[in-house]
């Protein structure tokens, strides 16, 4: 089949063929008020299936789902003064409710610290009631003057954990357990991404925060993506809210808390380090739709085989869908899928009838060839992990070939025209980030050598991974 | 084990029995903007079964889950003439974002029927685009100036659900598939409540629509609840926004739609059907919760036995919890199991041991009993189911017992203070509605003599459900 390009090249123009990609395949449209998006229903299943995956993970850690009001009074934002620092210019504020100008203005919530933090200091009394693990699914709004689908918008979808713990250490170990048990997990064995975990510089932690935790990872154009971060906050909430609690030896004690938090930026993610000039390559694991299966033309042999092919399939527990809708071309529809990144095709037409076969289009290493349709229910469980096996790979061997070591800020800079620059920290130091800054290049995290997340900034070997980032 | 009453009896003063329960078994509490909540974990568990049950059923009638935008230029709200004066009262208004005031306001989402149709309008272009069935899962603010926790608060969640057909009958056929199939069956069989599907009168119909189906549930004080809607919009809103598609005859034709509801607000419902002096009851199926394995003592043989019994019965496919925590006292545990309403209680001490028994407490029809141990995994499933059946036939039989026929507005008024009347709706008519209205009494729906749902306000035997609502 010959195809005319439906995507801008990537070559030509990544932000364009981004643009084009989520249009194109369905994920997202602007939203009327500016920067706001509408995710449509193949975009919203990745989400969905972003959330069971990650959902379960969580639940794992002893956490728990709640729900916190979206209108937050503004004197709450005063009260943490590093964070609504960091907060302040991109609030939206309530000034009207009910027909009536409030008595004091409600912003939207950009994050929930704040009034989560103030129940937190009413819930927990004492040692029992630690550590408390609470996790919210929500939207949130941060004004955004440079909006882009998924990757920046004024109101995006979240998930946020906050926790308080009786000790430091708990809480310390608490946002690693999250860093590397929900996030890099999740990202490894579902979205198959290469990321790297590391800790955030001094300059780059998040407004409130003692430590943040990251995960990095490398898009097709080789600037980098902050995928999730989980964060100590030390005792700055505690203070601010005075939550306290009574100990085992019967002394009043301020907890130590986390946050953490993962976003819709994760499907920007997915299509910038999965994508390629067809369309989106969708891990099997994630995929609302693991196999389509398609018929060619309309007559009643076909039909009825397609249905019977993949009421098979999902008696095997295989997610797939039936393409039988031959009012529209062919072509169309398998280009359609292919934009939509469906991991397996299987195309039936009259002949494949005849000779018991179908055609099985493989998306994510490409090609297709012919197989019997009895050997599908066999088959696709062992491709589909092949498939995902291969994406992790595949993305990784990018990474890795696409960064550098450097010594000096000039060679960093270049590097980063195009992939990672890694430089030692003690090199670099926090002067350097300034001047690397100049350049729109940041420290992205802090690592060891041995890939590791180091324990402190100042950890002998540690290296920056420096980069341009959405 | 005696009791001291944990909750103000319902027949003291109902209206507190609920604040003092919803407050209890860590349901909800009030949040800081006048008429928010926080829903804490043990309340979301309960919104998480609902949305995991409801949304199977959704997904099966074909449509998709998408998210649309939280923020919507207010100009937009004044597209479709009805529905704007329904909604304008309650609005709340955000006038300023990042840190500059709006050209145009934006308005929080009361409802998305005015966002959704403007992409509808742009993504149904041919015949081959409908049906187009679309749910989203959101949060919604309408200002609330007498809130009450879950029943009525400025914030809620909610399921919407937007569909567009290419005739009058396939949407009002639609309309009555997600009442029937999807609201009445979640309903009657998961949360085992008794309700009333029904036709809205003209002056109770939703703003916008041209017909609309509810399900009514009397609670605990004999009070009507409306459970979820489900609207015919017509054309109307097609209209508005010029929805139209090119039909196979090559004519340009506007579309039919539904919208159709569901809120946090069941769970205020499942309080005052099922709660009694105790506390709540949950549905076993419902139930995040279904069985409880309590330790009475913290001896490690105690121990050790509760947490293999929760073993056993979550391999066997039960949602158990086993409740350790012997530093506090088993009585309390007991009481706060009761208030949180979980179905089946398991408790073990040093003496059940020794005989091989443990007491199985249960919620629903009450009172305890010792069984084996090894007998649990093998009785537990029928207790539930059974539980669950009991729940369905008590509300029923509660709600045909409070049901009254009357042939005067007198008399419903009198029977409206404690129970449900029923009256010929013939009889009744539009001035008797508005002569109700005076007492706080309300047409709750208009059904047929054999309790099916009546195609027309005027078919023969239409009979009105009268009640006072929340």
């Amino acid at each position: 089949m010959a195809k005319t390009p439906v995507l801008t090249p990537r070559s030509d123009d990544f932000p364009r063929w981004y643009q084009d990609l989520v249009n194109k395949a369905e994920l997202a449209d602007n939203g009327p008020v500016r920067g706001t998006m509408v995710i449509r229903p193949y975009g919203y299943g990745l989400w969905e299936r972003m959330q069971a995956e990650m959902d379960v993970r969580i639940k794992e850690t002893g956490a728990q789902n709640a729900y916190f009001p979206l209108l937050i009074p503004q004197s709450y934002l005063t009260r943490e003064a590093d964070h609504v620092e960091g907060f302040a210019p991109e609030l939206a504020v309530v000034t009207h409710g009910g027909g009536k100008e409030l008595e004091e203005p409600a912003v939207v919530r950009p994050t929930s610290e704040m009034i989560i933090n103030d129940y937190f200091s009413k819930w927990v009394q004492s040692y029992r009631d630690l550590p408390l693990l609470i996790n919210q699914w929500a939207n949130v709004v941060r004004w955004e003057l440079r909006p882009r689908l998924f990757l920046r918008t004024t109101e995006f979808l979240w998930q946020e954990g906050h926790t308080a713990h009786a000790t430091y250490e708990d809480a310390r170990d608490f946002a690693a357990h999250i860093h590397r048990d929900v996030y890099e997990d999740f990202m490894a064995n579902v979205l198959a991404m290469d990321v790297v975990p590391g800790r955030k510089t001094v300059k780059e932690r998040f407004a409130g925060a003692v430590n943040t935790l990251t995960l990095e990872g490398m898009m097709g154009d080789g600037k980098a993506l902050q995928m999730a971060t989980s964060h100590e906050l030390g005792q700055n909430f505690a203070k601010a809210f005075n939550t306290s609690y009574l100990s085992k030896d019967g002394t009043q004690e301020l907890v130590w808390q986390t946050s953490w938090g993962s976003t819709t930026r994760m499907i920007g993610a997915l299509v910038m380090m999965h994508g390629d000039d067809n369309g989106l390559r969708v891990p099997p694991r994630l995929a609302q739709i693991q196999a389509v299966v398609l018929a060619i033309k309309g007559d009643e042999a076909v039909l009825a085989k397609v249905r019977e092919i993949g009421d098979r399939l999902k008696s095997a527990g295989i997610r797939v869908h039936v393409d039988d809708r031959t009012d529209t071309p062919f072509g169309r529809r398998a280009v359609d899928w292919e934009l939509k990144g469906v991991p397996v095709r299987i195309e039936v037409g009259p002949r494949d009838l005849e000779n018991g076969t179908a055609m099985l289009a493989r998306r994510i290493p490409g090609g297709k060839e012919p197989v019997a349709i009895e050997s599908l229910v066999q088959l696709l469980p062992t491709v589909l992990e092949a498939d995902q096996a291969l994406l992790l790979t595949q993305s990784r061997a990018r990474r890795e070939s696409c960064t550098t070591d450097v010594t000096t800020i000039e060679e960093a800079v270049e590097v980063a025209a195009t992939g990672w620059a890694r430089m030692p920290w003690a090199k670099l130091g926090p002067e350097g980030e300034s001047a690397l800054g100049e350049h729109g290049v940041t420290v992205r995290c802090l690592v060891s050598e041995d890939g590791s997340v180091p324990d402190s900034d100042d950890a002998p070997g540690t290296l920056a991974v420096l980069a341009r980032a959405y």
